[in-house]
């Protein structure tokens, strides 16, 4: 969907898996007379750093997994090469791959969340058994969920979100360690898409009971909604202290209609809710990705 | 060495290998009415988030690596438990995680070291055989070395850095990224450690023809040397940009006199220098971790 919004105005576009490289795809990069430029090339097109816009990341590959002859000292050799060239482009990120990855520590989210003005519920993680029994007294009606998402290599081993009362066994936390979280009733799902500036919020009536939305079939569709301008305030400090350019909020809006910080995904997908709203979320994206770079000389915020 | 001077001064140290947890270490966060507290327990010893000065990393551990049923999943779950907790806390690193896995890339240390002002020696990575082989034309006497240091699993695999000239074989460039770089003829190796805002220049005089450092005895040793002038602006100019408290820095100096930026290791070693030089490099590391906080609420700038 983006790559055609940016089709249709002309912004040239170049895909590169980073597993093409070496082979599909050809780096050169050269740092010399206290300048730098480098050009990547893939299927015969050729892209400078210098007129390089934008990096739009969507799941890349390991570099070097289609390599005749994959390992793992080529891969580290291959992602210095491609990553030192594309973090030396004074260039856009969405997101940049440093703040990406901090972005997805989800007890920091809970912090950020704090610090930026969101009602977030009382959350512990723990190994402790005895803390996750006390916590769960404390607050009665309790969810268990994962902090990392399923096992890629086991997805059934991860339960979904699933209510927990005091009488659970916790022996087993000081094992590995448990996110316990206050359970919020909530009347519907908010998803809310931050785009640069712009903000896109949806909801979906949940169904009476329902505890993970990710799971179970519903009569409800998302629709537009607008988005208070006190959540708004919060959305731009929480991208503001993480540094993203793109981030889709989670929230369970409960019988007060008060929305609560669940997640922020740095990474999340917005096709689902374009398709049921209509909302023109990829054209956002498009637009945030296309200005030509004026003189973005690289600073410490840029990194 | 570090640990010595913080025991002297009578500073609290927590020593707590990621690997151990869950098990050895115990570790809660609780996030709540807009606070957020947590403790860190290793053998009987109690941290608080709140209390925690500052983080030194040195080589952790893989999460969880140490449990009694370790598995790529528990090691996602309990880093995002131990980070996400640590990165929560208004507290210092020497370095910031996320900062730290920035300043490995190579290409990207050369970029941030000619806006820093340092001399940097003309360098390309690339996996077209064409382009190394101009390089090579160009600059006559080159270098080629490892971006990402040996492999682990093999360290023989890969060549010290080693001299090469135009008559070399390139084709094999396309099967993996190569680092060229102009040969200087050094006269003496510098090591640059920077701790906080204090620097400690070392010098060792080079056998005639050495290409690397590293290999090979010589009777010669480190020697304390000022830093000059230029070349210590440069330095605070890296690290800022870098969002580094620490850093080592190898430079060549050549006929010249001139020091040439050839890296910057954010987890360069020190030891070695302050046996032979004297200076009170792991004092500099302690006084850095020490200072109580006081008021640091978490920004952008923290994290």
């Amino acid at each position: 969907m983006v790559v055609s919004r940016l089709h249709e105005t002309g912004i040239p576009v170049m895909r590169l898996d980073p597993a093409d490289l070496p082979g599909k795809a050809v780096l050169s990069a050269e740092y010399a007379h206290g300048d730098f430029d480098g050009h990547l090339s893939v299927n015969g097109h050729v892209l400078s750093m210098r007129g390089l816009r934008s990096v739009w990341v969507r799941r890349p590959g390991e570099p070097a997994a289609h390599a005749a002859h994959p390992s793992p000292w080529l891969t580290a050799e291959t992602g210095q090469a491609l990553f030192g060239t594309l973090h030396s482009a004074s260039t856009r990120w969405m997101n940049h791959p440093r703040n990406a990855e901090q972005a997805r520590l989800k007890p920091w989210q809970l912090r950020v969340a704090h610090l930026s003005g969101f009602a977030v519920p009382p959350t512990v993680f723990t190994t402790a058994p005895r803390v996750a029994q006390q916590f769960t007294e404390e607050h009665r009606s309790v969810v268990v969920k994962s902090a990392s998402g399923p096992p890629r290599d086991d997805p059934a081993l991860a339960l979904p979100t699933t209510l927990i009362g005091p009488d659970t066994d916790f022996s087993a936390v000081a094992a590995g360690p448990a996110l316990l979280q206050r359970y919020i009733p909530k009347r519907a799902d908010i998803r809310l898409t931050c785009v640069g500036d712009r903000l896109f919020a949806a909801r979906k009536t949940a169904e009476p009971g329902q505890v993970d939305g990710r799971y179970g079939d519903t009569e409800h569709t998302w629709e537009a909604v607008p988005a208070p301008e006190r959540i708004g305030k919060s959305v731009h400090e929480y991208v503001a202290l993480a540094g993203l350019a793109y981030a889709a909020f989670d929230f369970a809006e409960d019988e007060d209609g008060i929305w609560w910080f669940l997640e922020c995904n740095q990474g999340g997908q917005f096709g689902f809710v374009e398709l049921e709203t209509g909302q023109p979320i990829s054209e956002a994206v498009a637009r945030w990705l296309s200005p030509r770079k004026t003189d973005r000389r690289v600073t410490g915020s840029h990194w």
